[in-house]
């Protein structure tokens, strides 16, 4: 796997992230590697999309968590969470697109941090 | 990237399987691997869950797509689409849990054939 993009944003560190998009996070924009640009035609603004990240920063080894990083809710297993720490840190964000300029998408809300690089795009279907 | 688990399914070639779960798919199981089985722990019968799996069949050197291999569609790039067919072969499923049975779940409808890698179990959000 590679990254087809990054994420550029205002949130730098985890820690500020929201948990969840709709939660007060900022717009940000996908930088979208250059070889793979021609694969965003057909995307325009205003459109919902799915973006699949990496979430580089989250703990690999780890199965059992709390649920939203609260030690009052008894453990869960990491794949009942969305919880970035699981054994293949995916990170899942249904955005709007907000703009289309080249090879870049802005985006929001999105509570990824800048430089989380960006492993897929998808059209949102009301199904997701 | 490691896989979490396996398809296994009654659909046992791309070309059989229908593009989306709800266009005709079949249930399945997913066999997640013993050493992240942990992470099941929360996951009950019922809830809806998006699955995220490695297409491992599909073309990762396309950028231009026809829509639902429609020829007489113009060609989109591969992120304005649903198309197996993209730099990073992912897949996202969201699927109902039919039932829990050790390191297996049963879901469905589910379009993806037998042996596909699947690399990451999440709770499905109103939100995806």
């Amino acid at each position: 796997m590679k990254p087809v993009g990054f994420v550029r944003s205002s949130l730098k560190r985890p820690e500020d992230a929201p948990k969840q998009g709709e939660e007060g996070a900022p717009d940000a924009w996908v930088e979208v590697a250059a070889d793979v640009a021609l694969g965003l035609e057909g995307i325009a603004a205003g459109q919902e999309i799915v973006l699949i990240t990496w979430l580089h920063q989250a703990a690999r080894d780890v199965l059992k968590v709390h649920p939203r990083g609260d030690a009052t809710v008894p453990l869960a297993g990491v794949f009942a969470t969305r919880s970035p720490a699981r054994p293949n840190p995916l990170g899942l964000h249904r955005v709007r697109v907000l703009a289309v300029a080249a090879n870049e998408l802005k985006v929001g809300p999105l509570e990824a941090v800048d430089g989380t690089p960006v492993v897929d795009i998808k059209p949102a279907l009301s199904s997701d």
